[in-house]
């Protein structure tokens, strides 16, 4: 197993260029243009007083999340799935992963009965657009708790317990690489998404052999690159919610 | 009816700041994000070989397009219609509006045997996304016909007949005003869109009575309103066509 | 453009034989088989105690309006929208047509925490379906609002203020022309559906190019024709109003 | 168990008055507008050559019914089922006894690869909608089936191998009843639906309790009056088909 | 017609070994394994206190029903129906069915503001599905009014006035037949479901000619059989609910 | 961390009862009732000559599979996905996962153009469905694969290159646990499913924090542990397809 150079002169442990712009949009709560690289996904979280039927009474918040691509995120154009009619298993079940993600880091209690939507649009789609997603949704879910808090909808305090972000990690030809693109996923013989706190541990391992099975060292070397990724990550998260909004023209 | 400034300081027939930003995503064949001061739409044409199987045969090409709204491109946030399982009336209106609009300056026979999609995505909605969505998405096709003549999908000569472009008009405490956004247009009593060749030939003319109905020469003055505003549209069209390719940094 | 009489013998400025039929079903509180020619549609007026629940305690009531075309209406059977599962953009943009346009002469706090519901069901299709639903819907909203006065659900008064009717214009061979059967609305280069109170006031206009663009000078013309076709549509109206109630066997 | 008059005046043997209109839709390949008393479907025979794939090749046709009801038929307005998007199980039931009642007197090797399908659309509802359906389909779809042989896309000869009718019975306050109307029908223990062909065959029984369970003499007294109904609607079908085409105005 | 013996060595007038397992699945309220033969249905009643909305503040409860069957219960697969986005027409009828069969015998009142569902999944199916599924589903529901009188949610006394069972009859080459499996009623010229209480009455009666009509002295004979046929399916349910709770490992 | 035993006795390391009954349907080409404990999954194999039309012509053919789960699988009962109309993310999320596991195992060139649909349908449910389901569908697919060379559809050879089974981990009050039943699911702080190769090699690993995050510590315990589990399930699997197929009444 050689280290070698990949197709953008990137060594296999180096994320690509990563921007987290926040204040995207005008008038969401929090929002981010998060950028790994080619792929662009916008992070909208929306804050509303209130929660679900279910949790009323309860004294807790709620946080969920959608994730969707635009038609011509991607090479060839796709249908829109509200054109089919239907919502495909690939869309619930990153859905779901950015959900439980951002939830494995918030306090319930102090969010009190508050609602929080993180909706992840991905506008071009260049490998990674979960990790991206989920990478981005904590920034903006932070600003909209940061929002909250301001407008008087939230009590000061500790609503987020820790940071949360997320990255692919793959074995292509036999070589484990960090943040994979479109051009080396689809030729990973195993891809891995891996969903780390800001302190260290993880939230979510998900890995799949897409050609041979893998064995446990090399899920081992696997974690490792993760958590290298993850730090940097987390440490770009922290100089992003430090600095300037920077808005739409940035 | 005198001639007062407005909420932006906009004379009544003065439009909003509109950039047309050509090539903002990397792999569609055509891509413009169109702005209409706070409004954004992504304009997204995907170029195919090959016609719908009721077309095959013909020698004639094919143009379509699908409007769609992210959940918080507006202040506050909006169920997906993916979601729902269903597309809205509005949203399957509009989509026929542009449709027609941009068919009516297409040649067929010189297209060829070739498929068009246009997407047209708001990202931020300010008033106005359907016509600023026309009007992108005419810069979007020329430059995907353009590519298939390059290409050697699309024989040289001729394929858009002419330009097209829209705006809105509308009447506020009684003064028809030009290409309203949000804040005016909920207050307009009479609320219109016009889509107009560069040649200034009418394509389509929408007029709704949102409050009480307008007399034939209320509708006079705005027609002659749109007819200005969508020349100064036909000139950022040619200006932007002829212009570089600015991308996503622009 | 020379005057010429039409493939039915009408002059450019002719309605077809238009019938207003009172009381076409014995229960609904008000029901009018109206027809244009050969186009024949059923409109049901359905009054209800109560109105939506986002309008409730508003003092107001609510007038909304579907539309629907039986599968046999035409010349060759369709698919039913129920089998399919999902309802076509032009069945949308047409039932929110016939909505606008009532609700434009309505008198909410008049009509009180009311709702009528008007169900538009073409039963044969020969060109401007949803012109002939606006003008029949309208009598069957009429005979409801009295229902529900007679019935002591609304108080005495105007509840209606004015009437509203609509035809189509269109340009054929370059000739204007007045109420479309289908043989001339395949062939017609701008078909224009044109909406206008019984005071002469414009409600919706909606000009559509369907082969080449139109000028200013066409569109003013297309816009004599239909004013000119309203005043008599609403003078039927009115004559149908006065007159008995017809029922089925008429 | 005495024998009483009706609500109607009707002798519990008797029928209501029935009406078959044919040609109530100029263009469709036949179409007849039964009445069943205050019961009134239009149904509507498409013919079109050529049969569903899983038929090609077969030399066989095929022929399928389907049932549905106006908004507005019944006494107070029920959800449309394209808006609801899925079909009732109701409507789902009507559909297909229709079409097998129909399939059980048609000669798919006479009628050779086409296909008819038949419209069974409720305009008013009071009672017996899917036996009356069933009675004025069979003649519209004789009339469709000369129609195609009028058109040489069927041979001469034979199509239908026998007429097929329907009529509702029921027991109300321990009294078997011939053709319920609606206020006769909600009060009903026992509700029976029969379709029987010309010659007295039962091709379809279909007896519930509504209320108690009934009893063997019970089910003989039903099947009696439903033979003697159906040998009348038998009379009445072959009186329309030898008589003219009355068309809409009749 | 001879009496002959059929493929599976049955007399016309003999029931498949019926089978009744009480206590398959371990929570449900009441829950049947019935086998008729080859045809294994799995009967779940799940009681619930409360009843729908449209029934509150009745004092009475609510009983309904749904059946469907598993993708391979049937020599070749069929698609789900959830996959599909809807429910076909059989399964409707076949669920509606159930419901009525068991609400024929249920007293309201005495089960008071409670609800219970039967789910009846078809595991393997070889004919006479439904009404395996009516005769099992009684057990599975008397089990279930046992489990909520037990529980203190209902009061002691009879909820259930009679019970029910159901069993398939047809004409196979002119003989009259009981409860037919698949082989069998793929051949039958007239296929009839019948629906009878445990005292002998009819609460539902489905003959379907699904060759030749069929005449009035052969609907006689299949009554007969299927009266005999329910009332040895009566003795079984009996015998079953009187004997031990079997369970999964029967 | 000390070791205790566990509701149902069981030390850490320890599976439940674990069956694997061959042949529980008559005619599927492959089917397994599959029980961990109280979990009870029937897999059903369906083998069809030929592929779906994006695969023809390659020599190659296809595996897919589909969860569901009864309605009252579980303590309470929950609506039917087809009912719904659509299917839910989890349900989408189990398919995928099962089918992604069988093709990890199969060569596709040996199977030839052949597909094999693997049902697997959830009859009781208690915890750990989906890895039961993973390793009862890998019998069920020996079985059909089995069965397609016995019948001449698939050339002799070794179309699995391996065997796959999978079992679920956890950590429950800080103690790693195997195969956790739904008493203890509920508890864990992490849970994971791994999906594992006869020969050892994982195909599959997906950990979530549902409480607290997890260390590197904690996921090389759990990995510890579902290898000792998945290499007993191996085990179980050889033996049950050395053994007799013991059918339903097994």
């Amino acid at each position: 197993m050689t280290i070698q150079n990949r197709a953008d002169g990137r060594t296999p442990d180096q994320l690509r260029p990563v921007r987290l712009t926040r204040g995207w949009l005008d008038s969401a709560e929090g929002s981010v243009l998060v950028e790994f690289g080619g792929t662009r996904v916008l992070c909208a979280a929306s804050f509303t007083a209130g929660v679900p039927r279910w949790r009323k009474g309860s004294g807790e918040g709620w946080v969920t999340a959608e994730y969707a691509m635009l038609p011509r995120a991607t090479n060839s154009r796709s249908d829109r799935e509200s054109v089919r009619g239907k919502i495909g298993g690939r869309t619930h079940e990153i859905s779901r992963l950015i959900g439980r993600s951002l939830r494995a880091v918030i306090d319930y209690s102090a969010l009190g009965e508050n609602t929080i939507v993180l909706d992840c649009d991905v506008l071009q789609a260049d490998g990674g657009t979960r990790t991206a997603a989920i990478t981005g949704a904590y920034v903006a879910l932070a600003d909209a708790v940061a929002w909250g808090q301001k407008k008087g909808h939230v009590k000061p305090g500790t609503v987020l317990r820790d940071s949360v972000a997320a990255v692919s990690v793959g074995i292509v030809d036999g070589v484990p690489l960090l943040d994979l693109p479109y051009v080396e996923d689809v030729r990973a013989e195993t891809d891995m998404n891996v969903v780390v706190t800001g302190s260290g541990s993880f939230v979510e391992v998900q890995g799949t052999a897409e050609g041979a099975p893998f064995h446990r060292a090399e899920l081992d070397s696997l974690l490792d690159l993760a958590l290298a990724g993850t730090t940097e990550l987390t440490r770009l998260q922290v100089e992003a919610l430090a600095g300037p909004v920077a808005g739409f023209r940035a």
